[in-house]
This record gives C-alpha cells, sequence and structure tokens, in this order.
C-alpha cells in the first residue's frame, strides 16, 4: 500500500487515545504577593472546584500548544501574556475521572493592571495569593502542577529577570527586587541586586521617575530578549 | 445532571483529538563517539526513514507517561535505561501526515555494552553517530527532537555527571572525563576536573583498578542519586 493510500484510510478516532488538554499557571504580583489565576470549574467533572485555566487543543484554529495556550488566557484575561513556557506534561490513568489523561502544562507571566478590568467582571476567575491557593483542594492534579510552576519559577527568580513579566512595563529597581524577593521567599541585597542588573545591561532607563513616599527611583522597561539571559551565579549570591 | 451520571455518558472517542505519541532520545557512548539509538520505520507513515524510538499510550499497560517510553525501549533495547527524564513536548498540525499531534519526548542515557547483544540481533534497530544523525533527513520533527536532546545533554555534562549513565557501571575517571568532553565538544583540565568530582563525593571507589595502557586506573561507580547533583560553576570553568 502507499502511504497516499494509507493516509487516506487513516482516521485518529479508530484508536482509542488519552484525554489531551493544556493548563497554563499564569502568576502576577499584586500589593505585595504573588498570585495565581484560578477558575471555578462550572462543569463536570470536578464541579464546583477551583482549576488551573486550560482546555482542548481546537485543531482547527490552534498552529501550535502555545496557540493553544493562548487561546485559553486570551479567553479568561483578554490579553495574551508577554511571558510564556512549557513547563512538565504530566499524564496517568487517574488524575482525571474520564480516563487516562495528558496533561501539557505551561508557565507564564503578566501584570495584574493589563487584565484587572476583565477579570473583575467576569465572576468564576479569581487571581489567588499562591500561599492560600497552594493550601487549597483544587481539580484535578492541579495542586501537582502549581507546584512544580512554583519551583521553577523560583529557579527564574533566582537566575534571570523573568519575574519582571508580572510587573507593568515600566517599574523601578525597588519593585523588581521586591518581585523577586516575593519568589524567592527571602530578602535580596539591595547594593548587589542592582549591580548584577546594571551589569547585565538587562533594563533601559525610560529617563521618567517616580516617587512612593520617599525619593523618587527611575523607571525602567526590559530591553528586548532580556528574558532570556541566564546569570551564571544566582542573585542570591 | 450528576458527576457519576456525566462520566457514565462521557466517551472520550467522541471527541476529535491530536495524535498522541511518545518518543525517546536515547543516548549512548562506544568507542569515542556519542551515539544515539534510531529506528528504521517499516510501517506508514515515513516508512523506509530513520527515526526516534516511540510509539503511543497503551492505556491498559502504562501507568504513567515514563512507563510508556521504558516499555517501547525495552522492545528496542531489551533493557530499561538507567537515567530518563522528560524533555519537551512538541505538537502541530503539520508534524505528522497523519494530522494534528504532539509527541512527548524523552532523553535516555544506557552503557552501550547493556544492550548491545540484543541490538545487534535486530536488523531495523542501530546506533547511530550523533554527528552522523544530525545530517540524516529523520523522519517527522525528529531532527528537531534531537537538536533539543543534544542540547539539553550538554547543559547536564557542563552541570552534572549525567553522562556517566552512558557508560557501564564501573568507569575510571578518565573514561567520565572523556565522555564529558565529546558531549561539550571541548577537552576539560584533568586536574580540575578530578578535583571538582571529588569535591562533590558523587562516586564510590570499588577498590578495583583497571589498566589500559598507561598505569592502572581506579574503577568508581556511582553514588545513588548523583546524577541528580548540579554543580553551581559549570565543569569548564
Amino acid at each position: 500500500m502507499s502511504e497516499e493510500k494509507y493516509l487516506q484510510n487513516y482516521k485518529k478516532t479508530l484508536f482509542e487515545s488519552p484525554l489531551l488538554t493544556v493548563d497554563a499557571v499564569l502568576f502576577t504580583y499584586h500589593q505585595g504577593d504573588l498570585k495565581v489565576l484560578l477558575i471555578e470549574r462550572s462543569n463536570h467533572p470536578e464541579k464546583g472546584k477551583w482549576a488551573l485555566p486550560g482546555g482542548f487543543v481546537d485543531e482547527k484554529k490552534d498552529r501550535s500548544l502555545e496557540d493553544t495556550v493562548i487561546r485559553i488566557l486570551k479567553q479568561k484575561t483578554s490579553v495574551e501574556p508577554p511571558y510564556i513556557e512549557q513547563l512538565y506534561t504530566f499524564g496517568g490513568p487517574d488524575r482525571d475521572k474520564r480516563g487516562w489523561s495528558v496533561t501539557i502544562s505551561y508557565t507564564a507571566l503578566i501584570a495584574h493592571q493589563a487584565c484587572r478590568s476583565h477579570i473583575e467582571t467576569v465572576s468564576n476567575v479569581d487571581w489567588m495569593n499562591v500561599a492560600r491557593a497552594e493550601k487549597m483542594e483544587l481539580a484535578f492534579d492541579h495542586q501537582q502542577i502549581l507546584y512544580r510552576a512554583r519551583e521553577r519559577l523560583r529557579q527564574k527568580a533566582l537566575y534571570s529577570i523573568v519575574p519582571a513579566y508580572a510587573l507593568p512595563e515600566t517599574f523601578t529597581l525597588p519593585e523588581l527586587q521586591r518581585v523577586h524577593e516575593v519568589i524567592i521567599g527571602k530578602p535580596l541585597q539591595k547594593k548587589s541586586f542592582r549591580r548584577r542588573i546594571e551589569q547585565a545591561n538587562l533594563l533601559i532607563d525610560t529617563g521618567e521617575k517616580r516617587s512612593e513616599g520617599g525619593r523618587p527611583a527611575a523607571l525602567y522597561r526590559m530591553r528586548e530578549k532580556s528574558g532570556d539571559y541566564t546569570f551564571v551565579r544566582n542573585l542570591e549570591q
């Protein structure tokens, strides 16, 4: 049989295959806390439980798995997150009551104000403090996915300025340091943090300043691709 | 409707879902070269092309995605690799002619002698020099998967002794250094390499020695979990 003929006769739906979903762990930073986006499930299974935003691949619309995640997050937040990275793929017979299932999980970051107005209008979508979410009984194995995403984010905060994606487009160095500290869970030395960031040349000084109580601090924005930069020594050292 | 009733009526096969496979990039070290296991495809699609070993989840047999990979690798090599790690999940409408498809890829390492006799008896399975495989027209997007696995392995060789899993259970320090050098693609300083490995206390001296031309060298084996150890500075420094 030729390949052409084989493909004409091939029907995916004739073979049993695990249920396939995509889930996103979307973080933001707001008022001193690291937060994660959760959805209260309105359908079976696990109806009524809080869950990570997720869904199925749309074979007509999506050209990649990242397209799927972005489409789902846009439905929930109205905007596309500036940072998205594949985290891990979980699979097994028991994680979903509908049967053997696989989910490809992603970590994403967004500024709180970027989607604030949209999220406030939707009743079953909310930002939850990560510390609180970690103690909730989330749907499926989402607790495990959240835990893994939290760990990955901690590594990112130690070795890169990826946490800046949880801030508005312009931010001060004390604000950036604060997000890093909240994610790492420890205070960082101000002088050393500032020097490391400056030496790596990751930020652009916008020329503007903002004062928050104290003296005015310079406003920065990220240089293009500076989220990809990895520090050789972590920022705690 | 209750969840129980919902689950009774739920049929996975009623929903179109991407084709789901698992692929493994199994590396070994033999006679000075890094090698990868390839299979000559005997079925459509891409019949006749060389491909990474892979296959479908068996919902009856497999309790996890790692079970799937191990089952498939055991079919090809007769043994279970001592090192296996999830690499990345690739998905899209064009990577497989049968339609929208997703593959969860894994990197694995094994000693050449552990499966030598089995592989020699099978006609369509072979170890290929990685440098050569990278120039071949592999099936599907397997060239891209191989490239990513090669990069991940390079990072592992810089920051851990994971490459030791491509050696027999006992090995000399010069042998371990050689595998690291082949994977990294650069010579390492002998004295510094030896000191770094010793300081991290990752190996157990078996008390035996082996001479290969020169003076006898001590034979080591890996301490339990020493593959998880990450050097703070990479081994080139």
